[in-house]
């Protein structure tokens, strides 16, 4: 063990094995994640190469191994519980996607919540002993996450009782789904249901695309990998161009709408039934984000209690970066950013399951909120996220480069969270339709209920104003009092979103142009709601914390995340009058204040996210902080490496020289 | 060409082409460096395969392939002008570094400016030849930025006049160098030198670490490839270790220090020889910054251009998402960054040749504070472009994942810029560094000049108060107005920082101490300054455009360039009382105008970059906007399809359905 980093974990103050149970929900969920884990890290199957030294089919290669492996392994172990085998995979592909993520949790789960009964006699067993291998082909070339502009057409054939599936035109292409250009041997393909001479939207009709035995593409089928990209090298994102294929009536999926032999469409009963779906995956994006985080501060901050490097004092030896105020003040927030969120997918997490008891019971009456808040929450975690794993990157200097340390990893799997399941923007603008009608009703004299309920309070609204004209009364090193600012910094912002969009139809705009040109405001809204709500949630979390030195180090933690958040925006709460300019410098003061008093417990902080050396699989970040050394070893395996000698020396530079 | 786009170029109000001359430096510039970029791309020796399809090991093969037929070229053509090779370079290996970099730009270079006459007869044609092909052996494993820590040592053995090198522990080990695992036979290795018992601090050693003949390595050397990176896949990043590997005396570049064969040291004249150097590399990354900056927008524009997607109004075909205000609202500011980045090289690259003259003449006055510029604007405009390269990508939605887009290669190659030449946190505060000591001279009442003679107006000095005890007179639509602004944020900024530092001593903190925990601070104060430079050097030259259409143009651009930097940090101007909370609402509502007066121009505007298509080498950013056709075609060389069905298919997929 590396001196540097066992005399940080002496300096905490707090036990680290409880907050752990607390993360992970109790000390059995801790001890059981363990097991499987275990289960994993020792299986010698799962041995494998570094990908990074791999090429591209290698890894795909490799990737399809395990899994074939992982699915054999989960059932022999008996693990079915969903968050157990999710946790399983999780160590298996180390945050990594996998060929087949799509038919394990889109295609199965589809046909399970909309296939009738006679589709899962056929479908069901077939698909779950993998001689169909499924993939769920939604976004088209031309198309993502507007799903009403997709192209792809399935037309009712009475005569035949067959649909016949087309990709009309080169923007219809399905593109990106994963797993469909090599594994899968069906696609649940999305399509505009044609019949009787009317369109009725978007379907999923289940489509063989390969032969079951040769594995071929059937007639009328071209489908390939959609090559190289930022990450995801062990996925064979694919395309499908489909031309005149025909499947039977009943391969449409029925549970729900139906097309009748004759053609005749009959409607579902409700139009909110993918919402649940969408609330639990946005869950999961929150969690990734909370996951990719941790990661990347246990990393950063690891490694820069091990790294020395210049001098702050002249002819003392060199300090740990991490006594380097700037240094703190990259990672410390972005540490209280990890646990905030990790908060916020617990409380979604929650608010799912109790209202999906809700929606069980047949009341949707709080799903519209769900929904709308998960949206703004995806966008506002996954962005933060995003940018912060850079910001633990670079903090790692040149190293950070290196595959050798996973942040460049970390950073390419989890990139695209910012777009796929919702582009960021568009999701925000989605809070913000919610908020913006919230603020009509509160307006017109509606009570509000849940996170929105701030709208209702008419009199405490703010304007932009000077802060003479108002009393502050922000105290800041009280949580409750600076939940309170943010909720009136959040409701200020939705009030101006709501202001610009009426002062735009004052212009004779139609609502749809004052809506467009009031977007940035728009978005600004959605942030300062979500920004309000994760700082809520961090707070009400402290008060479910009994152990006392845990809960002194997370009000640390809540207390920092608050205030850089003020910190970072602080024109907003300037421009309020909800902070004077002395306060802000006040605050400004507080944070240097609080990053020396997190420094003593950084480690264990990070350490607390448990990660094993071998799922965080960085060199960087290795527990024990042994870190030049292996780095060393791990170069010398690099693949340019195998001969001394590389051959380009023989072709090219050898006989440049007789040519100049 | 795709019809949108070709709209979009008919709606311009300014001759794209006398803007390219602007940026290139007059239209003979514009016209020479096509004939060089034609020369390169009309070349069937440089019609190579897609990299993104090649393994590592392929593509550093290829690119020493085209870097050894770019030297015979070169030499061909007769070129010889330094900015000509480098756009020469630029086209063949385009935006990416390649394995001769380091022998072409830092080895060749060191042996004209510190070799002897002798040492140059015996190195330099050889090196020109390509017989000897070198690196730059600076960084170890353990230390980048802070040299004064590099361990690798060179000790004087008068008995045989050689040098002993060594790396003495594995963080000495040299690492990172460009060119240096497998490519190069020499190595510049910098090393700490003693003799006679004493050190005296890092000095130039000419080693060959490979046989001229077999390219094996020599007794005594280590050496390889440091493994797979983030970007840099063209290029042996490289690791060396010495073990008491001997050189020559003569081969120490001893054209200032000196060892005499007895061993006694002669030390250098002037102290200041390598700012010259430093200032002329970073000049070179803030034109690297545009560089990166300018293709982005171009991608992201012209496919903004020819996107449609989803609805503004209900019903109406779906818009261009270029008319998204969102939209706008990330790529515009992109925009105006990347004109005034381009703008601050020509201004560094001005000074700095304006400077070495003076330098030649014996004068160093005027170099310590373009030393100390030149290391804040490197921070901030990489840190910019690097945070502007992603906002780009993400603002292309999926495809913006996909390698064809060009935008991840585009990123992982330039984001080492914010680390390499001077980490970015550091060279913040060497400018900090500055501007704290030029405070502190203004108020001892010493006459500044230069871009920091605000620190002179001490009575204009401004500290945070309300806004209402100072009168407001900017005017956000008068850039005159806006930079005095900007400077005044900057006068703030600087004084804050050394007011703390003054607190901090008074805490009967040392010095160094009190430095420290005022770094954040300090930071800011240099990011202030380095903005105001900015904003002056766009204002400035706009004095220099006749061409009224452009100058309406860059008139835009420059104000939304001010205002937009005033909106993203208005908590500054509001804490310092410079602006009111109505002004920076005001600012929001012109920033939307000013997006929506760029919006008919926003093509034209990066069409002015110029990039030929096979030089962007992005689907995406297609000058004829034909890119779902082409993405396709792409798609199709994918390497996962060079058969229909991959081999895992028969070792893992089908063996599996008999196993469950």
């Amino acid at each position: 063990m590396n001196p540097d980093i066992m005399k940080e974990r002496q300096t905490a103050t707090f036990d680290v094995e409880r907050l752990t149970n607390i993360l992970d929900g109790g000390p059995e969920k801790t001890k059981r994640r363990r097991e499987i884990e275990s289960l994993v890290l020792s299986d010698p199957d799962f041995q494998d190469e570094d990908p990074n030294f791999l090429s591209r089919s290698e890894r795909y290669d490799q990737a399809v191994k395990k899994s074939a492996q992982m699915i054999l392994k989960i059932r022999e172990h008996g693990i079915s519980d969903p968050e157990e085998i999710y946790c399983y995979k999780n160590c298996v592909h180390p945050g990594r996607p996998q060929p087949l993520d799509l038919h394990l949790g889109m295609f199965l789960p589809t046909l399970l919540s909309q296939a009738t009964p006679e589709q899962m006699d056929r479908f069901f067993m077939p698909a779950w002993n993998l001689q169909i291998i499924g993939t769920y082909a939604q976004t088209e070339m031309g198309h993502g996450t507007h799903l009403r502009g997709l192209e792809t057409t399935a037309t009712y054939d009475p005569a035949t009782q067959e649909f016949v599936l087309n990709t009309p035109t080169i923007s219809s292409i399905k593109w990106w789904p994963g797993g469909l250009g090599k594994t899968s041997n069906h696609a649940m393909v999305l399509a505009q249901l044609y019949t009787q001479g009317n369109c009725h939207g978007l379907h999923a009709f289940i489509t063989p695309i390969r032969d079951l035995i040769t594995h071929l593409p059937l007639p009328g089928i071209v489908v390939g990998d959609i090559g190289p990209k930022f990450g995801f090298s062990e996925v064979d994102n694919g395309y499908l161009k489909l031309d005149n294929v025909r499947i039977p009536r009943e391969n449409m999926l029925m549970k729900y709408a139906k097309v009748e032999p004759d053609g005749t469409y009959v409607k579902p009963p409700s139009d909110k039934l993918t919402y649940g779906t969408m609330v639990f995956i946005r869950s999961i994006i929150v969690g990734h984000s909370a996951e990719a985080l941790a990661k990347s501060c246990t990393i950063a901050i690891r490694y820069s209690a091990v790294r020395h490097q210049s001098e702050i004092r002249l002819g003392e030896p060199e300090p740990q970066i991490l006594d380097y105020q700037t240094q703190q003040h990259k990672l410390f927030p972005l540490l209280a950013t990890t646990y905030a969120f990790n908060f916020i997918a617990q409380y979604m997490n929650h608010t799912y399951k109790c209202i999906n008891q809700d929606i069980n019971n047949g009341d949707f009456s709080q799903l519209p909120e769900l929904h709308a808040l998960s949206a703004g929450l995806k966008a506002f975690t996954s962005w933060a996220a995003n940018t912060g794993i850079e910001v633990c990157r670079m903090a790692c200097g040149g190293h950070g480069y290196s595959c050798s340390s996973a942040l460049p990893g970390i950073y390419v799997e989890f990139t695209p969270s910012c777009t796929y399941e919702g582009e960021n923007t568009v999701m925000m603008l989605q809070t913000a339709r919610y908020l913006v009608k919230s603020y009509r009703q509160a307006k017109a004299g509606q009570q509000l209920s849940g996170m929105v309920s701030y709208l209702n309070e008419a009199e405490h609204r703010v304007q932009p104003q000077p802060v003479a004209a108002r009393p502050t009364v922000v105290n800041i090193n009280d949580l409750a009092s600076l939940v309170q600012v943010y909720k009136l910094r959040a409701a200020m912002l939705v009030e101006l979103a709501a202001k610009s969009i009426q002062q735009e139809l004052q212009r004779r705009r139609s609502q749809e142009d004052a809506w467009n040109h009031s977007a940035i405001d728009l978005v600004r809204a959605s942030d300062a709601h979500c920004h309000y709500v994760v700082v809520k949630v961090f707070t009400d979390k402290l008060g479910e914390i009994s152990d006392t030195a845990i809960h002194s180090v997370m009000s640390t933690l809540a207390l920092l995340y608050a205030l850089h958040g003020i910190a970072e925006n602080s024109g907003d709460f300037l421009q309020a009058g909800l902070l004077s300019g002395p306060q802000v410098l006040q605050i400004s003061v507080r944070i240097k204040e609080l990053l020396s008093l997190l420094r003593p417990n950084a480690v264990a902080l990070v350490d607390a996210f448990d990660f094993h050396d071998k799922k965080l699989n960085s060199i960087l970040g290795r527990y024990d902080g042994n870190v030049y050394e292996h780095m060393f070893e791990w170069a010398r395996q690099s693949p340019l490496n195998t001969t001394e000698v590389h051959e380009s020396f023989y072709k090219y530079l050898k006989p440049l020289r007789s040519q100049l």
